[in-house]
């Protein structure tokens, strides 16, 4: 028994020794880092502290008012140069941020517009007169609504609203609740999609979609895609399998011309609201289509919101059909995106688990699952964690008390993803990387993390093992390369 | 291989097999029951389906807003009537809603008043006219002032609100940001100090705290003191001897008169704030007062804001002191109320754990912490949850996204308190155990899971094994008693 008012030698140890245990049983804790990673990381360090001291953190404010502080923040603009390797969860139809639409879109000739009678807007391109929608205003030729107007930037400025969750309203006024955010969500898809089903526009969305993507330094792609009807000007559409190659000739014309981008595939969905006898008829075309073009064709999942759709148990049948037949249709189940407890919702991510689904959509609530949190640590089967998704469509407040926080405390499987960028306000996947970083990590998140978030992303997506070697090879390249030009 | 369209009866019962695996883990989850208490499990569950299905959900509002609601619910209403054990996190100065202290204290003779230059307001009782405190007004009777007033009712509200945090304004634009929040905390703990530390009010505030509690259907308090100076109206003051000793006898003449009532015990409190030389001045007294006061003293704990105040770590040589004296003081250590993550603050749980701590208060960050989890869970140092007080201080928005819901999933030790319900416009424990019980644990969890946490409330209190026994006999009277009354 000693006097002395220094601690044992022996208490010092061990906390030091528990603080690196736990800094070593993170996302990226055991990275062993490069000389030039080292100074990056410093670098990288030194920034985060000034955020985090700052009175405005923006992890802890809603996206839409942080939005202009990450845009400055030197974190940020490290993060949108960084090679993030792949967005494994985004949506087709907001890929492309709504300023492209207006301004791009909605100027091409034949765009005519009408007023929903709960206050959204729809659009199609047609030839002639379309045909009244019921509950709509008739249809009026976007040029002629125009030429009337001295000044368009007001009728643009809504147009845009109505396409995107984002304002500058206060969005706990905008969105008091997650039935008022999901009902506007879905106003705003739907107002979109009469723009984006027309085939030209279908393809140049795609393609614009790539570049952002791309320009954000993403490398790979997996799209969950509704493969709806795809229409011309004269009312003729096309079906699922034009969509679906169209798709495939996009993303090779695109990755042939940008050789440093690894391609794109296709994650075929279906909205959760389908009867039974809908759904097992989608199945039966997936398994179709994923046979016909297993390149481009990664797979199958549900969409639409968790909490008011059917659950996956109720499909069960339907989703048992490719084991029974032994066809093989991979499943990327959303599941978890939800804070009700103990109801069928959230037995989704027993269920995806139980169909051996590749990846959990969100998985929210997986950490007040342990039996689920266990089985998809051993399984490897990943999280795709979207957290501005999470935020803005109210499942939490503050960033730094998202799930994935905890998660990502164990190296659990996790990768990042945006969703529905465009419908967030956001763009790419830098926005999130952000958040993810500065956010759940806080200080004892540094480069490694990082990296190994990167990695992950090509680690747990539907590439073949041989091609997933080739990807992370590429990966590495433009890595180091941006290592190197960073670290100083 | 079948064609068939149901599902193979393998899948259907890994998903029970699943589910009940998940059930069966969390707390509560393998508790048997007896026939009554199945049926008011099924009262219990056939309330709370009501409460999670209607539009304006409590635990999904801030408490503020969600308190006139949550008065009003059938499912309070029985957990109010519940024996919910003991409860083991509240504050010395928080126990007695402030309506008590402005209609009874305020009203007192000698009673003086001033008002602070940050808009707060200070009291002391004295037989003379009191030197004036700097940055304040001079010093007014109360008295005087009523005297002068046709109607006292908007002062007394307005004094009211200077002594709790508790608002019907929007607690948004209230309190903006944790620091607002805090600092008008400290605020408010400092208005009240004058009134609460005067001999006669500290004997009957504490008598009517311990009433509270005791309608309430606690049986058993573990109270965090700061044991201050206590004034005579003379001027003349009390040492912590006095304080803890008329604890002692307080406690005694109130069980004595409640014989269903189990006791209470004293934790003793320091501020973080003071420098080393005091804390080891502190701790050395602390000891002293553990071998003196056995009965009542139950250990020793730091309390104040963890973000801006100092780190156990800090602290170390002189928390070190009773382990290498080879003396007994038992600490409860406050740890991870916050949710900074990587710095000193984040390492506090750890540390607490290392000196041995009994408990950990709040423990808010242990989830993003697995060593510290894993230790907490295998040397069973249980973590006092306090949902209403992380919501009102702006940990945590949503309760259903407290970080408990993921321990209580894994039947984690954790205990339920409501730290400082005065301050927060609670009382005693129920507001807490609803916001546990049907936020946390949404329908998943169920009666098994409420006596589970009123039994940890005695397994983990400082008790000793034999009092824990009795203890707990005393309590499954009342819970048996409780039964038989409310299941029909
Ligand atoms: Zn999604
Ligand atoms: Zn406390």
């Amino acid at each position: 028994m000693t006097y002395s008012f220094v601690p044992s030698q022996a208490v010092t140890d061990s906390d030091q020794a528990l603080i690196q245990q736990e800094e070593s049983r993170q996302t990226g804790g055991r990275v062993v880092l490069t000389e030039a990673e080292q100074q990056l990381d410093a670098l990288l360090f030194k920034m985060k502290q000034v955020e985090v001291a700052s009175a405005d953190f923006p992890p802890a404010m809603h996206f839409f008012q942080a939005r202009h502080l990450i845009r400055t923040s030197p974190v940020f603009s490290v993060l949108q140069k960084m090679p993030k390797g792949a967005a494994l969860h985004v949506h087709d139809f907001s890929m492309v941020d709504v300023e492209w639409l207006v301004n791009n879109v909605t100027y091409r000739p034949y765009c005519y517009m009408c007023f929903t009678d709960n206050r959204s807007i729809r659009f199609i391109f047609s030839s002639q007169l379309p045909k009244t929608l019921p509950r709509c205003t008739p249809w009026v030729l976007l040029k002629k609504l125009r030429d009337k107007m001295v000044n368009t930037t007001e009728l643009d400025a809504s147009i845009m609203g109505n396409l995107t969750l984002f304002t500058l309203q206060d969005p706990e006024t905008a969105y008091p609740s997650q039935d008022a955010v999901w009902d506007r969500f879905e106003q705003a898809f739907l107002a979109a999609l009469g723009l984006v089903t027309y085939a030209p526009v279908f393809r140049d969305y795609y393609y614009q979609g790539l570049t952002q993507f791309y320009m954000d330094s993403i490398m790979y792609l997996e799209l969950r895609a509704l493969l709806p009807q795809i229409y011309e000007l004269d009312g003729s559409t096309h079906d699922r399998t034009w969509t679906l190659k169209t798709y495939q000739d996009l993303t090779r014309q695109f990755t042939a011309e940008h050789p440093d981008f690894f391609g794109a595939r296709i994650i075929f969905t279906v909205h959760r609201g389908v009867n039974i006898s809908v759904m097992t008829g989608v199945v039966e075309e997936a398994m179709k289509l994923q046979r016909d073009f297993p390149d481009i064709m990664a797979g199958f999942d549900l969409v639409g919101r968790e909490d008011t759709g059917r659950p996956l148990w109720y499909f069960r049948d339907a989703l048992s059909l490719p084991a029974e037949r032994g066809v093989t249709l991979p499943f990327f189940f959303h599941a978890g995106e939800t804070d009700l407890e103990g109801t069928e919702v959230d037995q989704n991510m027993l269920d995806a688990l139980l169909f051996n689904t590749s990846r959990i959509g969100h998985g929210f609530a997986l950490i007040r699952h342990p039996v689920a949190r266990g089985l998809s640590r051993k399984k490897e089967v990943a999280v795709e964690v979207c957290p501005i998704s999470n935020q803005v469509l109210k499942l939490v407040n503050d960033i730094r008390n998202h799930p994935a926080a905890a998660l990502m405390s164990e190296n659990h499987p996790v990768v990042i993803s945006s969703d529905d960028p465009a419908m967030f306000g956001a763009s790419g996947l830098s926005y999130d990387f952000y958040e993810a970083f500065v956010g759940f990590g806080g200080l004892r998140s540094r480069i490694g993390s990082l990296k190994v978030l990167a990695i992950n992303s090509i680690r747990y997506s539907s590439l073949t093992p041989k091609q997933k070697d080739k990807a992370l090879a590429l990966w590495q390249k433009s890595w180091d390369k941006f290592v190197s030009e960073n670290a100083f």
